[in-house]
């Protein structure tokens, strides 16, 4: 086991004995058949190099997202261009993050040698982010990480701060890989705000909306087009499968699909919320596919003697043993999981 | 069109009207069965996250090459390995590139902030490394870059003069991607030469041998494990695609089929020699699944016109206009490229 991937995050069946796995946040609806039609067609022509511009998906993407091509750049999963972004830093300054939330954006500017600073969401502000973000000296940072759904809280953040941030000038990366998942994935107007402020870098993700965390596939947008392209140079000239592109071009033609699951996400959300509030749990109301839960006891060591994988959130900077996250599934899936706790906290 | 991924490689049928696409080095044979039914049957598991750690990919590997699991790193095509390679050198020295070579090392160097210097091959050598590359003082380089066989030549490098270069304690990048579709895969007998030289990093890939160039699988592998780390430390969590590992896993049982391919490709390669010698066009006495050539005439200009891709050769450092590389195809598309070129030369 190569010694820098250790413990890395929820979803890894691959060393537990899972039998229901609630620790990785992907739409329980799982891969849109249409999806999996296209990668099956896609295995037959994997013979031949993937096309390095993305060309087709760049434009369907461009589309559905109301923007000009130039702006869209495709990765092998979001988590390539979080450390595409981090390259391609500036590496004088350091970035500011706002936690407890993912840690590959600190590991990808580890990466890059550039230095991470923290600032913390209070627990006693519901880990939401106030207006007192806004005292900060942003000057002293060459970027700054929001992450709207926040993972692992849920909590997404307020447009006008986020306005205000971007006001400002500092280089802000806005991860918004959850947003489709959420009841509001309209409420940052994208389009617009990107035209008002290049400095914004937006990122995204297909593995979590359409299930399909094993293709990889994700993509950043900006209209700072030269940033786009000195991230572009720093991964290889054919980063995106033949197999991502052909299921990204069939996913968002399955948009329905997608509306469709988030009306049943947010219906079990709501369930889940109201029961696990009732057995004395402690829920953050997270907006999107998973909820940060808070109990005395341990519930990840308990629901894993059950086959119960949930995600331990204690090693999060800014959150302590006690924290865990939990994905929103399926209705016999969810059901489960709350029977598993209440013999947990009995 | 991102600004910073223009004219890349061969391959490119997808900004090209190709009948019959020659640029590419892939497996004529195309992909095995068992790869193909081994990555249908992955589509189905795609809605979870890859294995991080490629477990049993890198076990099977590691059985393949006769190393320990430790000493290979998986990437998602050979090209990201390249990338994280040159990311994790020092930058205080220059690489030393022995060219002409594939472009990548180079783009990945300056991806990383490193400079790039030239070894220039000599056509009176018939592009071959010589005992005079020994000479040089490579305490001044931070890393050697071979190919071998290299790219475009096909021609690989003494097992002597790269002892002797490894030997100096000079950091060597070797990149045998094409190494498995040679007569003599063995000839630098690996695991032996690992186990000497921690200061080599070895470049394998699944993309040419298998035809697997849409899936995306290479490896890196060494004996300092550490460094192996630090390139690891540079790619996101989840580089490796469900689907690569499981088709890199299938394709590692079809040893046989690789074996069988080799042998129809030196056929092949024999019988592209005689005819295009006696066509006046020059051959280089390349050992893998393409060849290098020259002839006065604009051969790729000629043979674009009709719907036959080659790769143009000029833009590599080192080669100037006149110099294609072609791939080596089945019988039938061999004698449809001679049967081209017998027009274009006539």
């Amino acid at each position: 086991m190569l010694i820098n991937k250790k413990s890395p995050h929820g979803g890894d069946i691959y060393t537990n004995a899972v039998r229901l796995d609630f620790s990785a946040n992907i739409n329980p609806a799982g891969m849109p058949d249409a999806v999996k039609q296209a990668l099956h067609h896609a295995v037959e022509n994997c013979g031949n190099y993937p096309d390095p511009y993305c060309t087709e998906l760049r434009r369907k993407i461009a589309e559905y997202e109301r923007l000009p091509e130039s702006c869209i750049l495709c990765g092998n999963g979001a988590a390539e261009m979080i450390y595409a972004y981090a390259f391609s830093l500036p590496k004088e300054k350091p970035a500011l993050i706002v936690s407890p939330t993912f840690c590959e954006y600190e590991q990808a500017l580890a990466a890059a040698g550039i230095a991470a600073e923290h600032y913390l969401l209070r627990e006693t502000d519901g880990f939401r982010l106030t207006e007192a973000f806004l005292q900060l000296d942003f000057t002293k940072y060459n970027a700054v990480y929001l992450c709207s759904p926040n993972n692992p809280t849920g909590i997404t953040v307020d447009p006008m701060i986020l306005h205000a941030i971007a006001k400002t000038g500092v280089r802000l990366f806005c991860d918004f890989c959850f947003l489709d998942l959420t009841e509001t994935p309209e409420k940052y107007e994208i389009p617009a705000l990107l035209e008002t402020y290049p400095n914004i870098t937006i990122l995204r993700a297909f593995t979590k909306s359409y299930a399909m965390a094993g293709v990889r596939l994700g993509y950043a947008m900006s209209r700072n087009t030269e940033f786009l392209a000195a991230m572009s140079a720093k991964t290889q000239c054919w980063n995106v499968s033949a197999l991502a592109q052909a299921a990204g071009i069939a996913a968002l033609g399955c948009t329905d699909w997608l509306t469709e699951s988030v009306r049943k996400i947010s219906a079990e959300r709501r369930h889940l919320t109201e029961e696990l509030t009732h057995l004395g749990i402690r829920v953050y109301p997270g907006e999107a596919n998973y909820l940060l839960l808070y109990a005395d006891a341990d519930l990840y060591g308990k629901l894993m003697e059950r086959g119960i994988m949930v995600r331990d959130c204690s090693n999060y900077i800014g959150l302590s043993a006690g924290f865990v996250r939990i994905a929103v599934r399926t209705r016999e899936e969810n059901d489960a999981l709350l029977t598993a706790l209440k013999e947990v906290l009995k």
